[in-house]
Order: structure tokens, then sequence, then C-alpha cells
């Protein structure tokens, strides 16, 4: 099932996110509320940018519950990054393994997903042949997330993202419906390419997995009340989730349905989304 | 937190008890009821009899979550044993890894906990000095429960298995005492030597994890509807569990605060127990 | 690169093979003698028969170095099989996880490789997409060895194991030369549907992995000098291995470049082999 | 058995010595020249500083082979430090986990060790009750190098380290000595507390595992070639290695049996190492 968060904005510790707030992701990967269930701990990864140079990002995956890593919280607790993408995995059937955890990567973007293709083994060859040859030996692994990602990248995701993205989600939609598999797409999806962050929020069933993002750095200063930092941070700071991290009323506000969100420099901002055939 | 079960009569195969039921050992990992938390996803663990000539056990323990492990669901389906004892970990503290991971075996003597010492840390280095020193080498994890094995093998466990628990109950509780510890013991304690089975529960405060022993082998007939076979199960069938594996009415009977039953040809024994120093 | 072994014959402790011998099995997993590196520790499995009823095989495979697996040496000795496939890998360039260790299975077949296909990358989408549609969704991990076995199943393994591998090697041949890859195939197989055993070792470039087979049960008898259950022994036992077990003279046969060979009851067969277009 | 590295001086990435030497210590994990064993896959650690407000170290550590480890790798390549110790494990008895990885880490001092006590389950007991009670539960491990960096600690390490490790040596020969044990210590030893750095070779039987320090940066420049940045590395840059990292004539200075060495500020010293009992 999964739970996932995106952060963007001024640089600080991975662990402000993934630890320290009331109803972190760590906290989720045992007790999420919002989720087909309440365990996430078929494995993590987290990808962070700001280490590297460029718009490089650093991976780390590990295939036990993130709530009992070490190195994740060691780690979580030395790297400050300005951008980083996190993940908790439930696996919907494949196997429990590094190659299938997400944040996925290809150049310079990541790729995280909540959700599934229903019925993916019996569509997963006709999807995966619909992947870009020369992009094909990029698929390591055997999720239906990486297979939405490497479409996605056919589909001109370093170009246009959300064009990508609708085409993918159309491309599965009319596989599906050759197949007879009803509603096959459900989705929430952050992809970043280092600079800027895309959130989706669809399914084909028209009820999609939660969905979140920060209304304004302010819900970041209450969930730091003890960091006088925070004044630091500027007014680009923005975080989308799964599920709030915290109780704060107003912090968060909801997705729509079939919405698609960009996070950058200047406005952010919301718009419907579409998909549309390849 | 933990779970487990202890089962003794006609060979079953493993995955019986661990997978079959509506409530089974897995779906524990994910979704106990009774106890502290809802996942135990810190490892496990399942020791089995009569594959090894003479009472030697065979043990396979894993450091990942139960419900996701491929190599137990496979030996669940192929061994069949007249005797196991299978324990699911939710860590109390402890490092995840194997050598935490229960049954803890000394012999032919296989042991699974439940429960915890209060402030172990702080009183662990004046409990492991108490296990007899020829036994101190067996001391291969971290955990309150290995401790409290060797403490009962230190205090005669091979011959008087209850006795040897009361002893190493008493003599936890009177050095939690001196370190202004209260109420130091929760437990529950299934140990066998492959012929017999001891079940123990208890704890200081008189409030202690749940524990209940099936009532006939009628329970398990209904367990297994399906089954022909069943017929041909001895009336000696006994299973010893955290919690209930199904909600079959009547089938489950709680074990009373402070008792402990043996599971034995013939006829199986309910008793007071009664922590003494050694 | 990879060692693997088979067994056929009277019941025997798996450990008899894995860990008993000279040059075990587990040995080769730190110092093998004839292969590419001497380590083989990204990984291993053992497939068995015997414990399930029908032709059905119980798998186990870990992620880990064999030479340190707990588990690994529990079950070796406490499962007795008259057949059995035991493989530890050196990875050639997929990833380390347990749906890319071997053996592999279908139905109530299991398949071990030592060897690769040249520039694998390069001709995997070629080759996985000539896997039968209703094969496909059985491609659970990333290797060549695994795709090599699903295009052999492809080819009529289930009928005639012979041709189907003779098929499959003509084929790889086939695209790799359409790619400009020289000598694509490299490689020892065994593969069983738990009644015989064949076994192949042939590369295109003439210079193939080693492989040995046993002479007869006097090799056996002479590996378990202390064991006086060996003139039990029915003279149908063969082992075939990438590496001896030991020195004894005269004990291993090597099988000649471009052989496969059959183990069954009555007489095993030695035949030449001849990879051609399916 | 074990290899390990320490580096002070300008940042570099970590990977600079894990990876990219023709000898490094990833390559050395599976093909080391001058230890018991050319394999060290039993897990591994680094631990460094600079990525943390004053001096605390990070650590990540696994329980994988380092060759095969996806993160060490990446971590490697987005790490810069100006001071860290890396460790490859070959297990001498105790279980593979993570708990028994090196480096192991008190309060802001890092230990990493090659070599072994002689009979430790033997004398285990007495050393670890001469470990200060107020440090027994900071042991989280099994290992015999815990213990005697728990011993070091208990000896004053954090004060006067040459001193303490003295008194460390002496304490286990001459317990060694009370059970009949021969040539108890085998061992060299790095420890740091983020500043200084000290190296120790020194075995009861005078014949210790092989210890070498870099002779001075230029060594360092010729390891990268094709690295212009070089040029601004301090003249204080030095690296201590069980095994050179390549075989620049005269680039590496074996340190002589029972010595130990200072790596700081200004200059490094070498001294003579005579176990005192404390």
């Amino acid at each position: 099932m999964c739970r996932w968060l995106a952060y963007s904005g001024s640089p600080i510790l991975i662990e402000g996110l993934l630890y320290k707030p009331e109803h972190s992701l760590i906290d989720q990967s045992r007790h999420a509320r919002m989720g087909v269930d309440t365990t996430n701990g078929d494995g993590f990864g987290v990808g962070w940018y700001g280490s590297r140079p460029g718009r490089e990002a650093t991976l780390f995956r590990g295939v036990g519950p993130a709530w009992g890593d070490v190195n994740l919280r060691e780690l979580a607790g030395s790297v400050s990054s300005p951008l980083f993408l996190a993940h908790i995995r439930a696996s919907t059937g494949t196997p429990v393994q590094q190659s299938n955890c997400h944040p996925f990567r290809f150049g310079s973007w990541l790729w995280v997903h909540n959700g599934s293709i229903r019925s993916f083994p019996q569509l997963k060859r006709e999807l995966v042949m619909a992947v870009r040859p020369d992009l094909y030996p990029y698929l390591i692994g055997s999720t239906d997330s990486e297979v939405m990602f490497h479409l996605a990248l056919t589909f001109g995701l370093q170009d246009d993202p959300v064009a990508a993205v609708e085409c993918m989600v159309g491309f599965v939609e009319s596989v599906g419906r050759s197949y007879g598999v009803p509603d096959p797409v459900q989705m929430t999806v952050a992809t970043t390419d280092g600079d800027r962050v895309w959130a989706f929020r669809y399914s084909s069933e028209g009820d999609s997995r939660t969905l979140y993002f920060s209304t304004a750095v302010s819900a970041l200063r209450e969930l730091y009340p003890e960091n006088a930092n925070l004044s630091r941070l500027s007014d680009e700071t923005r975080i989308v989730v799964s599920e709030p991290l915290g109780e704060l009323t107003g912090a968060w506000q909801p997705v729509p349905e079939s919405s698609y969100g960009i996070v950058r420099k200047g406005n952010d901002m919301l718009g419907d989304f579409h998909p549309r055939l390849p």
C-alpha cells in the first residue's frame, strides 16, 4: 500500500520529517491511519539531492521495516537536504527486495508511488513491451510502480511531466480495457528532477489514495516548536505527504481527486489531471 | 511485545497453525489484537521436533517480518511435526538480529517468551552474573528473554521446570527490588524438552500478557474443516497460544493469572505459579 | 560465476554434500578452485524433493553468503532427500536478491545454472519477448539464468528437455548474432522434474565452465568413511557437480564439452549437445 | 579476520579509499592478500566525522558482504569526510549481525579491530565482568573486539589511549594466563576521538596481523592521478591500513611489531607498545 512524502525548501535534516513529527513517516510504517493497512514494513527508501554536484540524487533503500533500521536513523540525523523523497512500502504482491523499493531513479529523476495497477501480472507483459527499448534495461525490479515510471519516461517525462504521466495513465487504462480489467490505475505519485516536484493524485475508480500538501511554512514552524532555525526557512518550503505528519488544524490541505501539483520556485500550482492516449 | 504458540499432538504441517487459521500467527504478525502493539515484525522463529533422532529440535529463525518470509512459508508447507514452538517478535529495545529471535535452544530444550524485564539495561549485569559460569558462553544474543532462559537453566530447568522458573522469577524480582525497579517481570513463557511442554503466565504487577490453551482436539478439527485426516488426531493434541487462532466459541480457554500448565501424555495439568527465591 | 550440485539416489541428509566433504559446496562458496572467482557469496539456494506429496520441490534460498547461514546449516542437518539441487551464487551483474537465487522453479521442475549470457542487458528485451506469454508472469527476478529457464520451458522443456535446451541455446545464439554479440552462451545447467536429472555443459566459445559426475556409489562411500549406512545406498546414486567435492582419484569424471547427461533409473546416459533453432 | 583502514586529512569522498584504489578495501573484501583468509564478507562498517556538529561520528554498518552493498556504494560517493574508519569483517566465531560490525562507538570515540582473543568463549565471562558496570549496558554485541574496546574505556581510553590499551592487553593476557590460554591477544586496532587517531599493532605471540601507514600525501596524489584537487590536500593527510591499497613503491610503511602510532596535527609519532597490568 505504501506511504510517502516529498520535501522542498530550505535544507533540513531528513529526520525532521522522517522521525520527529508526531505522526512521522516512521510512525506511519507501523500505524498508518489513512491507507489500506496500518503496516508498511516491506522496505523503505530515501532519495535526496544536495550531496552531489549538479542534480543527482543519493539513494538509500532497505528491505527491512523502516521503524527498526538503525542505518536509516543514523543517516536521517546527519543528512541535510533541500529536496528529498521518502517512501515506506507495503507490497501489493511483488517480492520484498531492494530493487523493488522506491524511490526509483533515472538520471536526475526520482519517482515514488502509492497504489497499484489492478491485475498487474495479467497486464505486465504488454505494459513492459511498451517501454522504449533503450529504457528497458533500466527496469531492475518487478513492481508496477517501476513500470509506470518507465512508461512515463517513454512518454516524455523529462520534457513535460504532466503530459507524460497523463499518457502513461491513459495507456495503462487502455490496456486494462482490452484485457477486461476494470479501473486499472490507483495512484498517488511524486516525481522530481531535483529542482521541481510534481505530485499526482488519480485513480480510474475516482477514489484515490490520500494525498496532502502543507499550506505554508508556518506549518513547518509548528512542527519544530523547539527549533529556532525555522525562522530562517524560506516561504518556498513545501511538504507533500500521503497522510499528514501531525494534527495541526489547517496545516494540511488535501490534494483533490484527479489533480496534479507542481512545487517550484515562485508560485506552486494545482491543476486538473486528464488521462490521455499517447 | 511478541506472540507465540506451542503445539503438541499428532504430527501436523506447521502451516496448519502458522498460516491456515483465520487469525493465524502470521496474521498476528501484522494484526495482533490482544498485545501491546498490532505489529510483530522484528523477526520470527520456529523450533520443531521429529526431524532429527532423539529429542533434538531443528531451528529456523529470520530477522525480517514473518508475513513476508518466503522461506518460512515453504518450510511450513513441508515440515510435519508432533511438537513445535513458533514465535513472532516485537522488540522491547534490543537489536533485531537472528541471535535475538526465539525460540532459544539449549540441548534438547526450547524457550519462547512474551513480555519483558522492566529496566533491563539497569538490571542486566547482575542477572547475567548469576547465570551459571558454564552456561554463560551459551548466551548468544542480548535479550532479557534469553537471560531468563539461562537463569531458569541455572536454577534447574532440566530437572524441575516449574521450580526453576519460579526461582528465576523470584530472583529477578529480588534484583529488581534492590535496584528500586517496581514490578520487574512480565511474561508468558513456553518451554519444552521435546516431550512435554510447560507454559507459564505471570507478571509482578498481576496483569499479564494474554495466554490461551485449546480445550479439546475438536478445536483443531474445526480449524481444518477441509482436512479429513483430523479424525486421526489423538486426544492428546493441545495448542497453547498468546491469542486465539480463531473465534470458535468455547475452543479457547484463558490460562489464569499466576498459573502454569503442563502438556504431556495422559492428563495435562494446571497449577498455581509462586515465585520463590533460589 | 556460481557453483552447483545435483544429487540423485538413496535419501541422504543434505549436509552430506553441502557441508561434510573436504571440498563441500559450502567450502566452494569461499574457496572455489575451478571457477572465475574463488568467492560465491551472493546468495544460495537448495531445492529438494521428498518432503511433499507428488513431485513438488521445497525451496530454500537466502541472499547472504552460504558459508555463514545458520538456517541453511540447521536445515541441511535435518532434511533427508533422494533428489536435490543446490547452488551458490556469484552475481554476473544482476542484483543480489532472493528472486535471483537458484534453483528456479516451475511446477515440479527446478533449474540451476553456472555461466551467463554475454551482453545480457543488450539482448534481454528480445529474449524475454520470446518467452511464451502465459509463462511471462513467472519471471520473478532479473537474471539471465531465469530467462534461459523460461525459454527452455517455452521450447518444450517439460516434454523433451534435451531438445528444448538445444533450442534455447540456438535461439540465444541467433539473437546474439543479430546484435553482433560473439559467443553469447556460457553454461552448465542442471534441471529436473523430481524424477530424472538432466545436466548440460556447453558454451558458444567451446570453453565451458567445469562439470563433473560421480563414477559410482563407491565415490560416495569414501566421502562418508564413518557412515555405516552407505552400504545401503543404491547403485543408482549419482552426483553431478561444478567441481569435485573431494580429491578421491577416479571418483569424478569430467562431462565433455558440448554434452548432456541424463540421470535416471536404469542406465544413465551421456550424449552430444547440438544447439538448434526452434 | 578482517581488514580496516583509517583516514585523516583534508576531506575526501569515502569512495576514494573504499572503491577507487587498485586494491581498495572493497577489493580486499574478496581478495585480501595478507590476512588469514581472502574473503571478508561477514559484514562491514564505516564511521565518519564531519557530518554532525562537534565530534560525533555517523555510523553505517551492514551485515552483507561489502562488495555487493549498493547503499555503501551510494553513500561512499556522496559523503565527504576529513576523518573516517572503515572495516570489513571475517567472523572469528561470533554471529554475523549488525551489532557485531565495526566500528564500535562510544560517545565521540570509534574503534576497529583485526584479530581475536584466543579461546574467547572460555575467557569472556571474566573479561566482561571487568568492564566498568556503568559501561556494561553499552556492550550491544558479542564480539571479542567490542569487549576489548570497553575494557580500554574502563582503563581510561578517553584520557590516555595508549596507556589504556596497554592495560587492556595486559589484563587480557593475565586472564589468559590464569586459564592456561597461551598467546591470547592478536590485534591491530585503530581508535579515534574524531580529532586524533591511535593505531596499534601487537600480538602476544609476536607475529601480528599486518598494518601499514602512508608515508606522505604524495602517496595519495598518486592514488588519484586523475584528480586535480589533490594539490589542495594538506600534508597532514595520513592513511593507516591493514594492507596497502596499491602497489606504489615506497608509499606504504609497515608499522613495526609491538608499536603504536598517533596521527594528529603537527608531527605524527610512533612508539613502543608495552602491555601493562591495570
